[in-house]
Parts: structure tokens; C-alpha cells; sequence
């Protein structure tokens, strides 16, 4: 399980110069950054809709959504989700969240 | 790096029955689900802002913040990371993402 | 321009029982709250990144689909939008937003 | 009613120099743009959210805590809520959002 934000990584790449057509991906990076901007906004209000329908398949299903356009984001700016998971490990190493505690979240 | 996720939420696990004042995940929990969905939207709203920005760090920092709190909210229900993974997995599976192509996202 | 919000009102309350296809307001009632409150979700992501590019044009543009959609909700519901300005009124007649700065915003 | 916005834009405006102490309105004026900005995806959120609960008090409460964000968003760029009113106006005088139905929302 733990390689698939590095392979979804590597997918993201390799479709940057892809014709438009060619997949939902492409077409996304075609339309430019607001786009996938968009997206984030509106897979967060999915996300939220989906919690307070109470409906886990559909929390898991919007959160992959948020995901994946968050990895859309990334990519589309030549960063890598490795930096996200550091980041996080940076955060979680610090004895549990104490630096996310500590400025006040 | 692969395993960051699991940790977390392993860590997320461990503070449900934490007292409120001892973490900020525990003064989340303790909130409600009303309070972790807000942060969702607070924290999409301020990775849109970063990525505006221009700003990489900001971005990694924000998208790792909307990723912690999506998190909280699997925790919160009793769901597990792997589980969006193996969504995420399982579209990327399906030759490049055409699913979600298929579906007009 | 006073009466822009009632009259807008008025014609949200006459589409509720029109043909989904006779405009874009039927359309999005058959489709559902869901589909309402996914707009919202998006234009408030729109206006932030208008205000982020700092178009003015574009600001008004947004902020005027954001409350558009606020107004399909409020009409969805039977709710009125001369309920959300006594309640900017009933703030606002508090001295000056004191209430809004009591409750810690 | 129909003066609430025109009277809350002067408020808003004469509010702009004063002490971030004085009021909720000085305060965040004083944190800048990203605060405003970071304030209407929080409160759009939270009109999801009451939408999602059905509950018709909280709905007016939070579609006014956008609005009002939103007219703090117009004033601190030097923008009149009646340029809102005009856009809506001008949607709504092409017989009943034909222009928006033809754009495709």
C-alpha cells in the first residue's frame, strides 16, 4: 500500500505533456491552476457533505478525491508528496503533534 | 516515508480517549465533528491561498495540514488511510486514471 | 438596487416548480441540495482566488455567484433573504459589531 | 431591510482606520487579506454544514456570517456591495438568469 502516492506521483509526471484528450489529468492540467484550485475547494465541500452524511464509503471515496487533487497540485508545481509525508513525520516526530499544539493549530 | 500515514493514524487512534487539554487532536476530538470538518474547509481554503502564492513551502505545509486534518476525520469515524489508498489504487489501477476520466470528474 | 435581493427572491420561489431544463436554476433544484451546496463550496473558493489575484471585476463577479447560490439555498428552503439582512441589521444594531467581536468571532 | 448592506458598507469603511482593538472588524482588518480570505471558505463551510443539519436558524446565522465576511472582503479593496447588486441585476434583467444558464454556471 505504501508506494501508491509515489507510483500516483510518478502517473502525474509522466501525463504533464500528454495531449488534453488523452485522460481527465491531462485535460485538468490543460485548463491550468485555477482549475485544479477549484477542484481542492470543491473536493473539500464534498468531503464535508459526505462526513455529515455519515456515509464512510463516500468519506473515503471524497477523501481520495481531495487527495489525489492535492497530488494534481503538487505535481502540477514539481513538488513531490514526499515533501507532504515529511512534513507530516516532521510534525508527528516532534513527540506527538506538540508543534501543532504548540502554535495554536 | 511510506509508512508516515500508518503512524499517524496510529498516533490519531491512541489520543481518542486522551484528556482534551493534553493535545490538540484531543482538543479536536473533543470539539466534535462539527470542529474537524471547519478546519477541512479552513485548511483547503489556505492551501488554494498558497498555491496563489506561489509559494512551495507554503503549499507543502497546507496540503500537509489538509491531509492531517482528512486524518483526524478518518479516525474520527473509525476508518483508516490504507482505505483511501486503496481507492486511490484501485482508479490508478484501472489504466491511468481512466475511471476517473469515464466518470467526467 | 434595493430591491435587487427580493426580486431576485421572488424568481428563485417561481422556478421551483419549472421544467429542469427551462433554466439554470430548475436544473440545479432537480438536482438536489447536494448539488446546491457544492456551488457554494466552489464560488467562495472563486471568490478567494479573484481576491488573490486582485481583479476587482472579477471580485464582484464572484462575490455575485456566491450570494447567488446563497440565495438558491435560502429559496430551497423557504427561507427569505430579508431573514439573513435583519440578522446583519440585528449585529450591525448592536453598536457596531460588538456582539460579533463578543463571541470571539 | 433594504438599506442593511448600503448602511453595514459604511460601518465597514469607516472601521478601516480604526485601532485593531476597538472592534472584531479593526481587528481583522489589521491581520490582513489572507484572514478576510481564510473567514469565507470558513464560513461557507459552515453554511454547508448547517444546510447539512437542516437547521433553518443556523442557516440564516451562517449565510450572514458570509455575507458579512463578504462585505468585509468589498470594503478592504476599496468595493461597494451595490457593484454585487448590479452584477445580480444585470443577470437576473436578461430574463431570469438566461445570461447565467447560456455561460453554463
Amino acid at each position: 500500500m505504501s508506494t501508491v502516492l509515489t507510483r500516483l506521483a510518478e502517473v502525474l509526471e509522466a501525463r504533464k505533456g500528454a495531449d488534453p484528450d488523452s485522460s481527465y489529468v491531462a485535460r485538468l492540467y490543460a485548463k491550468g491552476s485555477d482549475a485544479i484550485l477549484k477542484k481542492i475547494g470543491e473536493e473539500a465541500t464534498e468531503t464535508v457533505m459526505a462526513a455529515k452524511d455519515g456515509d464512510a464509503e463516500k468519506i473515503i471515496y471524497e477523501v481520495a478525491d481531495l487527495w489525489f487533487h492535492s497530488l494534481v497540485l503538487l505535481a502540477s508545481r514539481g513538488l513531490h508528496p514526499d515533501a507532504v509525508l515529511a512534513e507530516l513525520d516532521r510534525r508527528f516526530g516532534q513527540s506527538g503533534l506538540a508543534e501543532k499544539a504548540a502554535r495554536g493549530g
